[in-house]
């Protein structure tokens, strides 16, 4: 491979691209060419977003600009992923969190999200049902003001969520879907066959509702590149999409997420049941650890969702994944045989009671 | 549930049971009967081994004498489950742990048990390709005579299996199956419609061969009872058997196996295929996780055992569980949409890559 770094593609068209490379322009002829242009950091329309020490997380130079950056408070707009882990990696200064919403992690249930809510709170002043109005400062921000306060701010990073990079797509006349991002088939493929497009750009079919979707998430788009590099080569493979797979932590406690909530399931249109449970996470004399999960079904008892929280949520997680991605029931999930011992789970697994919960 | 403890079952017959009770005999008559009798450590016959001071591990007084035993000097019989949890529960005296077979974890396959192997040496004298001939002392054992040396011996734990308890069951002329255990239909009754069987006294169906088996571990008997539960109060369901899924730890070594290994699939007449990979347990700025994972498939690729170990290897074998048992091939494995973070995994799951390395 003829790997080009520090190149940046400022004219795409139909058989070339011209690409800036060491302060030239040159022109490169392409047959078939890949999109994989990724996603950046939405930037809020908000007065003053433009001042110096507002953040973005998107490629290392960020994360050290950050390390770098100096002064115990610190602002974070947004309560997601990103914002959580910011949040964390910053705990030992002064962090105020603001979330325009009800509750930290907007694609989370309330009822998931509450519990982890309690555990931020612990280490972080998380301000919900806020919204930032402006950012002030001379050059630098030096205040956060929102519909109902002020907060001091030695720096700000923005964490309200992403946008696929579709600039190069539009040059391209390549074809947008209802999500935003490039819309491809299963191989891979834009509706000018010699253009492939995957990664974070693209969108994929959410393997729960049969429907497309925008899953800008590492492992999806590292397979949609698997599929593209492939068929690209001639081969032919096809991505069967991805269920929305996600995990986090904030300090101890594992967060994650695998199929759909149980407002977006009912969003879907499913007619739904769910129950959420509160379990130990490894047999009692193994420590006092806690886990919660909510599973949600459709009417045929057929997994559309998990959510977990707590000590060990990831196994569960990832057992769960398996299983929505496949569509078993809660009759699967009861009478699945996972592997125990002591230290690792109670003897009757958290996936299993709550599957008995739902019935089957 | 009139529940009656201390109360021991002397004899059984059709529709009555006679039971020794605050040192009285009482009959009790019955109409339907469930057998849960479980297993119990197989002693084996060797010279001396009812000397005081050797111990089996089963109920929880076991774990009180041997917590009480004195002494600096431990031999293990066995390197089983059993037998290494108790090497690593007793590992700050002198432990010296003797396997007749080449390798430990006797129902794994060489090149996995071989990376514990090596964890074990660390702590433990582990003497492999060794049997016991006799037990020696006065009235407490002494020495333990090999067919290659001799150990001083304060205490002895017996850890070489377990056998179904099915004293009972032959009274009642309940038919045994070719494992040795208690043979029943998936509604857990046995050959006399009236009585049911469950738990470790009882076999079950290996869902990958779909074969009888004995499977005599937690989370498969209490199923099998719930199931028993339910049917012997005159409902229908079904257990669909039973994947061997299983784990433990040593230190911390996570040692986990789900399905069969590569030289059980052999055994079974599959054509088999395997790979076993080392991979990174979390992203390489998370710390130095290492993660061994042996995938078998047969001709189709279809998944018939995963063997993991080391660092966060119970994620792994929670999920590989359920695609085992519900007849996942390496593709379905391969585009799995399994949740990642990197405090979690790299982005490349040990489980995806062995599924590429073994194609689809």
């Amino acid at each position: 491979i003829d790997l080009h770094l520090n190149a940046r593609v400022v004219e795409a068209g139909y058989g070339y691209l011209i690409v800036e490379e060491n302060g030239k322009e040159r022109r490169y002829d392409w047959d078939r060419l890949v999109l994989a242009t990724g996603a950046s950091p939405l930037i809020p329309r908000i007065d003053g977003v433009g001042l110096e020490n507002i953040f973005t997380v998107d490629l290392p130079p960020d994360a050290e600009r950050i390390i770098k950056a100096k002064g115990e408070n610190i602002v974070i707009v947004g309560s997601g992923y990103v914002g959580l882990e910011m949040a964390e990696a910053l705990s030992s200064r002064k962090v105020t969190v603001i979330e325009m919403l009800s509750h930290p992690l907007p694609n989370f249930d309330a009822d998931v999200a509450d519990v982890v809510r309690k555990e931020v709170e612990k280490k972080v002043n998380l301000r919900l049902n806020e919204r930032v109005e402006a950012f002030e400062g001379e050059d630098r921000v030096e205040k956060v003001v929102t519909d109902k306060g002020e907060y001091e701010a030695d720096f700000v990073i923005l964490a309200v969520g992403v946008k696929p990079n579709i600039e190069l797509a539009k040059q391209l006349r390549v074809r947008l879907g209802e999500t935003g991002a490039i819309e491809v088939d299963k191989h891979m493929t834009t509706n000018i066959d010699e253009i492939f497009a995957a990664g974070d750009c693209a969108e994929t079919i959410n393997i729960v509702t049969g429907k497309k979707a925008w899953i800008p998430l590492a492992p999806v788009a590292n397979k949609m590149g698997y599929v593209a590099g492939v068929n690209v080569c001639g081969g032919s493979i096809e991505f069967p999409g991805a269920i929305g797979a996600q995990i986090t932590k904030f300090h101890d406690m594992e967060i994650g997420k695998v199929g759909l909530s149980e407002a977006e399931a009912r969003k879907e249109g499913f007619n739904v049941e769910s129950v959420m449970i509160k379990t130990r996470s490894r047999a009692h004399y193994y420590g006092e650890g806690e886990l919660w999960l909510k599973m949600v079904v459709d009417e045929n008892k057929r997994l559309l969702g998990v959510q977990a929280v707590g000590d060990a949520a990831f196994p569960r997680l990832y057992a769960a994944a398996i299983a929505i991605q496949h569509g078993l029931t809660t009759k699967d999930i009861f009478f699945s045989d996972l592997p125990y011992a002591p230290p690792f789970s109670p003897v009757w697994d958290a996936l299993v009671v709550a599957a008995r919960k739902l019935r089957f």
